[in-house]
C-alpha cells in the first residue's frame, strides 16, 4: 500500500530534481525506492568508479548516500519551495566495496523547521545478495529557495 | 626546498597510484601539492559534477578529500606493500561549493602502526581567491597488501 | 528467553567491568540491558550533569553512550583478554536532553578482527515516555590486553 | 597585547556562564585562555573521571571539548541574548588520555547567521609536554534566547 503522506506531485518533484542532478547522472545512479522519509538509491558497479584497488571509491559512496539523505527528507517538507543543504556527514566503513552494484538507504531521524537528521546505510549487492558496507549520519538544514538562487 | 622524507621514489609511487585511480580521472582531479604528511588535490568546476543547485555535489568533495588523506599518509610509510584503507571520514560544510575550481587540502595528525588520523580542509578557488567551504577528518588503517587482494 | 551466545561468564564479566569504572559511577550510570551485540546504560537527571541552560550536558550523553557501544562489542568478543578503544565517535543531536532520565542504546553493526563499528541513539525519557534525542556511531579497536597496560 | 573584538564585557559573560555549568565544576574544569574565536579549557586528572584501564573517559574529553567550541563560537557573537546549541560532533582520538592534565583548544572556522563549526584538539600535558590525544569537529546553531526558555 502507498504511503497516503508521499503525494503524487511530491514523488514527482523528487523524480524531476532527481534527474536534474548532473553528478548521478555522471555516476550512473538511479532513484529505486521512495517513503516517506525514506530513500533508496542503486548505483552499479562501473571500472571509472572505482579507487586503486578496484573497489568502488568511498567518495561514490558518500554521494550516493548524501543523496539519498536529501530526498529522505524533501519527502517530508511541506513547503515545496524549501532548499536542503548538507551541513554535515559522518562515515565509518565496515567492508570494502565490492558487488555487482551499491546502494544507499536513507531513513530520518528527525525533520525539523531548520535542522533535519539522517541515518543511512549503504550495502554491497553481490548475486542479490546484500552486505552492510558503510553507515553514515547526515544533517540537513532548510533554506528558503530564493536564499540560494545565484 | 624538498622535504628529504620524501624521497624521489615515494613521490613516483604516489604519482602512479594516483594516476591509477579511475574515479579521480572520471573526476578530472589532479594531485597538485605533495609533502611528507601533507597532499593537495585539485579539481576544476565541471557541469556534471554538480548537484541539482548547480554547486559542487557534496559526494565530490568528500571524494577529493578523501583520497588527498590517503595519499598524505602513505607519505609518511615506510613499507611499500602497505595498503591503507578508509575506516570513516565526516566533513562540515561551511559555504556552498561555488567557484572556478575546487582544492582538498590534507594533513596527517597521527600516522600510527595501525591507525592514522589526518585533517582536512577544501577550499572553493574563484578569481584566485581561496574560501574554505568544508573541514573534515578521517581515519586510515594500513593492511598488508596480500590481505585485499581479491 | 536469554540469548545462549552471551553467557552467564561474559555477563559477569561486562558487570564486574562496568562497576569498575570511576567516571559512569561519578555520573550515576547504570548497565540496564544487555544481549549479543547490544547494551543498554541509563542515567537519572541530576543538576550537577547539565550545562548552562539546565539540560544533560552532550558530553554526558555522549560518555554513556560510547560506554554503551564499548560494552556492545564487548558481547561479541570471545578473547577475555581483549581490550576494546575508542577510535572515534559522532553524534547528532535532534532535541535537548531534558527529561526524568537519559537512555543510550548501542547496538553493533560490525565486530571485525580488528575494527568494530557501533550505532547508537540517546533518548529522553520523561514520565515514561522515550523522545530521540541523539544519534551517534562510533569506531572501536581491539587491543590485546598486554598492550596497554602501563 | 588583547584582541580589541574581545571587549571586557564579553569576557566577563563568557566567564559567567562557565560558571554558572553544573556540569564543568563537577569535572573540575577550568576556563583558562580565551580569544576572538577561540578558547581553551582544562582539566586536571582525577581518579572518578577515568575509565577502566585508568585513562581519562573519552566521553569527558568530549565534554570539555565540545565546551570549549560553545565558548569559542560565543565570543564572535554580537547578540548577547543568542543560544547555541550543538548540533553535533566528532572526535578522532590518537593517543590514550594519559597525563597530569587535559587541555581542549577550540577555534571557529566559520560563524554564521544559524550555523558555526569548530575545530578542535584535546591535549594530553605530562611533566609539562604536551601530546595530542584527539581531534574534533563540531556544527552549533544560535537561536534566539526565548525559544529555549522552559
Amino acid at each position: 500500500m502507498a504511503d497516503e503522506r508521499l503525494t503524487d506531485a511530491r514523488l514527482a518533484r523528487v523524480s524531476a530534481s532527481f534527474d536534474g542532478q548532473p553528478f548521478m547522472r555522471l555516476l550512473g545512479a538511479s532513484l529505486t525506492v521512495l517513503g516517506y522519509g525514506r530513500c533508496r538509491i542503486a548505483l552499479p558497479w562501473r571500472a571509472d568508479l572505482t579507487q586503486q584497488h578496484g573497489y568502488v571509491h568511498a567518495g561514490v559512496l558518500g554521494a550516493i548516500a548524501d543523496t539519498a539523505a536529501g530526498y529522505a527528507v524533501f519527502t517530508t517538507l511541506d513547503d515545496a519551495d524549501t532548499q536542503l543543504i548538507t551541513v554535515g556527514f559522518t562515515f565509518n566503513f565496515v567492508a570494502p566495496a565490492r558487488g555487482d552494484s551499491m546502494v544507499a538507504d536513507a531513513e530520518v531521524l528527525k525533520s525539523g523547521r531548520t535542522l533535519s537528521v539522517c541515518r543511512m546505510l549503504v550495502y554491497a549487492v553481490r548475486q542479490m545478495q546484500q552486505t552492510v558496507i558503510a553507515t553514515g549520519q547526515q544533517t540537513l538544514i532548510r533554506l528558503p529557495s530564493a536564499v540560494r538562487t545565484p
